[in-house]
């Protein structure tokens, strides 16, 4: 079958070394070599990649993982829910059963759009906040990572503007960049996004005939501002993204661990328009990966196709474990469960803060979810200082990581979800004696003058002091 | 907070129905509207999806699964594997030890490149088809179409030429137009892809200065076609693409479910730089959704950065429930147990071919994996005949869904998985009696002249008559 003018066999079996070395420089050759010399490497140069790959970088908090992963460093960086309170033995028995009864099922594959009885139950949940939604209009996702991935998958061609907080989800961020996105960011004040401020954005965008494709949002217990949207502010926000024809993203990870037990009326239950995130990460388990979106039927069926060509379907066996323990446990007591561990923390680190934070320094107070967002004085540069913070063992998040615009060098992102009162309250002290090491230096030496802590120290940040 | 000329609350609260009306016309205002008139909806007109979304279409098996999964209809449509042979009992307790033993780790997030104990499990598996992987080179992925999609992501501009088999994989053509990417299909023979005509395509690819991105290929009991390449048409095909600069996507989800024992060497055997895509969908369980990838470190590193942003991080709890699997089982013999009876199926569908089919039918005679794949006399239309099958109560999958081309109207896949040896003769039996009846037609009004059978009658496609 071979045509004579082509090297054989013993050229073919190449070693890794031989090929690593061809792939260097020979990579993309588009015409034919004279028969008898080296073969190129399969593997393409760099430039081979889509233009869309050069926007995929490792965020800041990914790169931290492993070195805040040490025993002896107090992490406060990471956002790994707290799973102590789980009811391992219960679980055990329940999994046990459904491989034992339903295996065959949970073992198999099933439809795109997720296992229907879990839909049904999803809408349950979201009645909890004041959503009525229908099962067929929900789409269960690996994590809700994967439904804001793949909307922005069908509603963003390169360039396209996408409105967001600012700060914001770091995954957003990702694949908004994935997909090319523009973001432009819109600040928050104590009580969440700032009406007045997203009008300005909406009004300056459209005078240059933009339309952004849609406001990405986190309304409850942000991600990382720890703040939530004031009440009276949710309905104006909803109608001035329908007046300048914006969709609304809603994501809420957090909405149902609140500290105060007040409920939060979801952005979706004022608008059916509004597409809504929502998650069993937090409320849960976050090793299931089971999370969901709610759409109009019109975005649904596309959703459901990108889900498709994405995982094909979203596993059965998470899917059904998920909806047994719906069934057979008290997920809502489990829940207050989860907020109380939570608010203990968190009491623990504002009163941590209060105890050792130098002047100068202002954070969020939050009501529920996992983060305080601190922002420090002048002249510190939170990314540069973090590695003399992992020297002091106590890791953080930096600000820079949650912009899409080099904001938030000013800033930092704690997490109070993981670790002990104890342990937090600790860390907290490390990161006060760091933030004294660095004002040291800037009152000796000034402020220095790098554009990015400029641009840091006028960006709106919460401020609670 | 709110601006003075904007509407308030009253307003916001809107019916679904109110709102969908509001869809169909106002779903993109630019500028704002005058104080007290209506506000149109947040929902997009469809214009406002991104491009690639016109290029996600329901797939034609997709539809198929609704009618096809009727009691009364056999269905040789689908391709779900039989998990009948699984020892659910042992994997009932395997999986309560996993919460037991492991909870904390199994239902927490884990990291975006999969677990590192099933990334070493992995490397054992691949071992047996001659493949030495390193597990840092490993990617865990929600399935191998995870893996295919990302792969497509970070690889594929629009308008890049992807060559694939014709007929190809219904879910890499998916997952390649919803990146719109152009696939130009390269025939086979009963031997699998022929190098000569690769040659050819390669070549006049390469005259109009087009390089394509990747060869995607299915060596081993090719879905849909069924056929196996030949042991000495493996170097050809890598060496001719080392030569184009055309990187190899290898897909080998049925490898090991062969019905002879013979071991076909992995391209990615020969090559380090094969980029290798496996799963335990077929060969454990699909409803877990673990596949990986096995691929250089140049893409490894922003397929991980594609998976992260894409899931976060795939499933702990059903990675570990495999690694435990592959730990504590015989995973090889279950696998001979699951080949065992799938040749079983195997025989009685070409039985039954053999008995049954009409004059004129050709099919293919797989050594392994799920699939036969079905040539009809000229005049017949498989796509058209469907809903006639269907009603004669047996379900198949016609072969224009395989084609990006609108090739295949003379081709349907019958898949031999799932139903027993019984229902598969009976099915068989009912197709031959729907054949019989189209060639009547055929026979008494001619061939009819429509353009997609003309296309379709030229198809290259395998043959073993």
């Amino acid at each position: 079958m071979a045509s004579p003018d082509r090297p054989q066999q013993p050229d073919a079996r190449r070693t890794a070394a031989a090929a690593a070395a061809a792939a260097a420089g020979e990579g993309a050759v588009a015409a034919p070599l004279p028969a008898g010399s080296t073969s190129p490497a399969l593997l393409p140069p760099t430039e081979r990649f889509a233009a869309r790959t050069a926007g995929m970088t490792a965020s800041e908090i990914r790169a931290l993982f492993a070195v805040a992963s040490r025993p002896e460093v107090v992490s406060l960086a990471g956002g790994m829910p707290n799973l102590a309170a789980l009811p391992l033995q219960s679980l055990a028995s329940e999994v046990a059963e459904l491989v034992d009864v339903d295996g065959m099922t949970a073992l198999q594959y099933g439809s795109a759009q997720g296992v229907p009885q879990l839909r049904e139950q999803i809408c349950e949940v979201m009645r909890e906040e004041g959503i009525e939604g229908d099962p067929n209009d929900v789409v269960v996702t690996v994590g809700s990572q994967m439904a804001l991935d793949l909307l922005t998958r069908i509603f963003i061609d390169p360039g396209d503007v996408v409105l967001a907080e600012g700060p914001s989800y770091v995954g957003a961020l990702g694949s908004f960049a994935a997909y090319q996105a523009q973001v432009v960011h819109v600040a928050m004040d104590e009580h969440g996004l700032v009406p007045d401020l997203l009008h300005d954005a909406l009004e300056s965008l459209s005078r240059r005939g933009i339309t952004p494709k849609f406001l990405y949002t986190i309304p409850n217990f942000h991600n990382p501002a720890g703040v939530t949207l004031a009440h009276e502010r949710r309905p104006q926000i909803l109608d001035l993204c329908r007046r300048y024809g914006v969709m609304v993203i809603e994501d809420n990870p957090y909405g149902m661990l609140g500290f105060t037990g007040e409920v939060h009326p979801a952005l979706r239950s004022f608008d059916p328009d509004v597409i809504y995130l929502g998650s069993f990460s937090k409320t849960f388990a976050s090793g299931l990966r089971v999370g969901w979106a709610l759409v109009p039927p019109l975005v649904r069926d596309r959703l459901v196709l990108a889900a498709e060509s994405a995982t094909l379907c979203p596993p059965s066996f998470t899917q059904m474990l998920v909806s047994r323990y719906l069934s057979h446990h008290d997920w809502r007591s489990q829940i207050k469960t989860f907020s109380e561990n939570y608010r203990e923390r968190r009491d623990a680190m504002l009163a941590a803060l209060e105890t050792y934070l130098p002047e100068g320094c202002s954070w969020t107070v939050p009501d529920g979810g996992f983060f305080v967002w601190l922002t420090v004085p002048a002249g510190v540069d939170t990314k540069a200082m973090l590695p003399r913070a992992v020297t002091a063992r106590v890791a953080y998040a930096s600000g820079t990581g949650f912009y899409a615009d080099g904001f938030g060098s000013r800033q930092l992102r704690l997490s109070f979800c993981f670790p002990t009162p104890e342990r937090i309250t600790e860390g907290v002290r490390r990161l006060a004696a760091v933030l004294e090491a660095e004002l040291d230096v800037v009152r000796t030496f000034g402020t220095p003058d790098r554009p990015e802590l400029k641009r840091g120290s006028d960006n709106p940040a919460p401020d609670t002091t």
